[in-house]
């Protein structure tokens, strides 16, 4: 339990080449998406590669009918309670959504989708703005 | 590298209760609002107790501007790389933002902010809707 005005672990921003790094490392990232329900945050199998991000997903998904050509957010973050750190990165740009596989960029045939079922529609997010932090431990 | 037919884990759902119960678990959580600037995502530390969602924040953060009375995303999940599975959870609701630090609930003083500076404000989310997954390792 902490008093309101904690002395705590410093914040840095990262550069846009340190965000890039860390969102290729991560094999699952999360979406977020304005739909009719207010926000949605939903996590995927992704590739972040050649400028771009790419996920999959089924045509007759929330995603698929709430994406298409519209402002999205990608997040993905690690989280280390032992030390009480972490990063965080947040991309952010316009989902495209392409239901012609031979349409999607070479890096979506990377995407290894943990999950089964049918995925074949590909989610293309070129991100035009890329921010994280850094917390470091205290 | 996988095909677009490929046999992953199976998905399931998880009922309120086990929704609550690794909501209640975790330290950190994200929440994601539609913002001027698109959707945004932004980990946070919070307690999830007696039906609410309490974290903190400074009155001058981007989530305190644009999130107040407005419908709120809130997101935890836990992932394992090597068996390929894992689970999410999602509370959907409305933010209210507490500037008097008295009419907080009391499960706000339990909010242990890992970063340090000054985050007075606390921010509510009484879940209206509340999903979650868990995907079997395949």
């Amino acid at each position: 339990m902490s008093s309101f005005l904690d002395t705590g672990g410093q914040l840095i921003e990262l550069t846009r080449d340190e965000c890039w790094e860390q969102l290729s490392s991560c094999e699952v990232g999360r979406v977020a998406w304005c739909g009719s329900g207010g926000p949605t945050v939903l996590p995927v199998n992704f590739v972040a590669a050649e400028g771009k991000i790419v996920f999959r997903t089924s045509p007759y998904s929330a995603s698929a009918r709430e994406c298409d050509d519209l402002p999205v957010a990608f997040q993905v973050d690690g989280i280390d309670p032992v030390t009480r750190s972490g990063w965080s990165v947040l991309a952010r740009g316009t989902a495209h959504l392409l239901y012609d596989g031979a349409r999607a960029p070479s890096v979506g045939a990377a995407v290894d989708v943990w999950a089964g079922g049918r995925r074949a529609l590909h989610v293309v997010i070129e991100p035009r703005k890329l921010t994280g932090r850094r917390l470091l431990p205290s």
